[in-house]
């Protein structure tokens, strides 16, 4: 007689990529089997070794040898905003010159003035299909940063609709206060003015109405400066949030290294970083978050240092970076076809950018995106063969199930 | 009084990009109205000059100020076929060598043992989720290309398989028959024998039983040179069939002259056209069908003529290229993206490109791909306010209904 469980979902004849091994492989459990036990997994491994089940199982679900990824994280994304950029878009396209878009009211500008005018309800209702998408091509956790109110009325909003959107949708959302994305008109050759408003104003509403789990910061020529971030960094660890920072995008000005010494959960972008901006990360045991999605939209062609970050075994995140200006593709299955595609990452490299490593760039890597006893039953069931064809191919959505928390949400 | 109209269906307070303008403009109706009536167009013009309907108009559906569009036209694809690459593409990023890929199976010859082993109800179910993804992003119209099968029972069980999708889909289907698609390994260092076997034992086969609307032949130096070329160009023409080509892909052979000495309806790729080839194609009002998915995917850096196109009014169409190798990606709306974003297209010669220019493409160009009195009832309804956002932005599907030959079949 076996052992009484007391599993409530079951999985057989399915196929694993438990993602525990890093990028190193996919951790790979064929023939295997998995169980659920109120939200976490409770049990993995091969079907010849499955224990005697007679206990109080709800449901066994025979997968009839699919495969089994834990859900997708989207670590990097800004979809809570106001109206759209596809005006400024189409007039670069028609040769329009830079003048006349920026009369227009082109750049990060429109979408700032288009946010504040949006009522909560209305960032809710424009960034709810966003979600919905993400979610049907199979990501359980994901990232909204906040960044287009700049000023503390309209940052607090856009977290509170983030807020909001996780209480409609099973997704685990996690906030991120990025003030300090931009400079607003308002405080044009102010900065620092600005600055001290992000962190004795904003941050201290943000901690203490518990609306972000960190603070992000734009460290760049035509973001903040080295000085700038600091002091964020420095607000944040007062008020208790750890941080990450958007650096490296466009030049090598240091923020990665700066944000090495704040133990930054991420610096994201990085296409300019060099070794020894790669060697701060590893010490102090940071993700890259690799933005492919902005490199194919802003036709960059500096590429992350992806070699360094394999030398030095930085874990590489892939999101969307999902925004109006520089990544308007809110589809995470791309992501994975173009960080093989234009990164040259291998498969095992690309998905474990949008599991375990994206779980690790949001402080999650002991609870998400991996499949492992103890760990949130997040987990994605696919209609493939091999889990490279989910980089290889794009268009056909091969996501069958999704559960979340041991619940299924997507069927 | 007003007169008694007899519409099926009337679209009231729509904007129409109507299409019929070519690449120059979207012949934008706004504040505009469209009648169906037995599946074709019946009425369209502003509401201020609606006539005063009265008659037996089954329904009047209230666009609410959605966009309306032609339904799109994917003009050049190969979705039916066997197997699929990915280990090939996982090899190739695992930086395994050309003749490690190539025992392990890789290229076309891959796919073709793994289609000539399928049979057509497995061609048929393994296209239908490509077929219906397309559709419901807005695909009323699809062509498909036989060439994978390459001995005459597999080339016409292709395009069986087209025609059997043609039956289970509402959308309609162009077949075209690429026996002249790759050198099969069978016939090695003989390949007028196998175009020999094209040309009198494949074609009159399939334009006797009917498969096929065109024939398309791959003219490269990894294809078939301009005498091979030439060969099929006339046992078309003896069959009764028009024709098109994949040309300049990779040099400059001249296949798109020699294709419009056929009065080809597309030269398909022309990455390396040159104006002497812009210019055959603009006497002979050619088709130049560009494929940025393959660009994309096979990391091209040579850029379509795009000005010398635009120079002589050569039409322009988008297409997914859907394939196994060069273009795995099946999706038209990405295509749009891709379009502008890497062959720097406006966002209405995108548009045109998978509306009035794919219709072209196909020698549709009559009955589809624009709104216009008389024309098929080919038609999306867009969730958008300008129709530069659907080429802008990726991810959320903005349709928001279909409607092919007056009927609806996305909602
Ligand atoms: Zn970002
Ligand atoms: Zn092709």
């Amino acid at each position: 007689m076996g052992n009484s469980v007391n599993w409530h979902t079951l999985f057989i004849n399915i196929n694993i990529a438990t993602m525990t091994d890093g990028s190193n492989s996919y951790g790979e459990l064929t023939d295997a089997a998995l169980a659920i036990s109120e939200g976490k997994i409770a049990w993995i491994g091969q079907m010849a070794d499955l224990p005697d089940y007679n206990g109080s199982i709800l449901e066994v679900i025979d997968g009839q040898g699919c495969w089994m990824t834990p859900g997708l994280v989207d670590c990097h994304t800004h979809i809570v905003y106001g109206g759209n950029r596809a005006n400024e878009f189409e007039m670069r396209l028609q040769g329009k010159s830079y003048e006349e878009i920026a009369k227009a009211g082109g750049g990060i500008v429109s979408t700032v003035s288009a946010t504040k005018e949006a009522s909560l309800e209305d960032l809710v209702k424009s960034a709810l299909p966003r979600l919905e998408t993400l979610h049907n091509q199979g990501v359980s956790t994901l990232e909204i940063k906040s960044g287009y109110g700049l000023d503390t009325e309209n940052e607090l909003k856009m977290l509170k609709a983030a807020g909001k959107l996780a209480t409609l949708s099973p997704v685990t959302i996690q906030r991120t206060f990025l003030g300090a994305h931009a400079l607003p008109i308002e405080y044009k050759d102010r900065p620092n003015d600005y600055i001290t408003l992000v962190c004795q104003e904003m941050m201290p509403a943000v901690a203490e109405q518990k609306l972000a789990n960190a603070v992000d910061v734009f460290c760049e020529g035509i973001g903040f400066n080295l000085d700038q971030t600091r002091a964020v960094f420095e607000a944040a660890k007062a008020n208790g949030l750890p941080v990450k920072v958007h650096a490296e995008q466009l030049s090598n000005l240091g923020g990665t290294a700066l944000a090495a010494n704040y133990n930054a959960l991420s610096s994201d972008h990085v296409e300019f970083l060099d070794e020894a901006g790669v060697k701060a990360m590893s010490e102090s045991d940071m993700t890259a978050v690799l933005l492919p999605g902005a490199f194919y939209f802003l036709r960059e062609t500096q590429l992350p240092p992806i070699d360094l970050l394999r030398k030095h075994n930085v874990p590489m995140a892939i999101a969307t970076d999902a925004n109006p200006g520089s990544s308007p593709l809110n589809s995470i299955q791309l992501m994975l076809n173009m960080a093989c595609t234009l990164f040259r990452l291998t498969p095992a490299e690309a998905i474990a950018g949008v599991t375990c490593h994206g779980a690790k760039a949001l402080g999650l890597e002991s609870t998400k995106g991996q499949l492992k006893v103890g760990y949130d039953a997040d987990i994605a069931l696919w209609q493939i063969q091999q889990p490279a064809e989910l980089c290889y191919q794009f268009g056909v959505n091969p996501l069958k199930s999704l559960y979340i928390n041991g619940k299924e949400t997507i069927f």
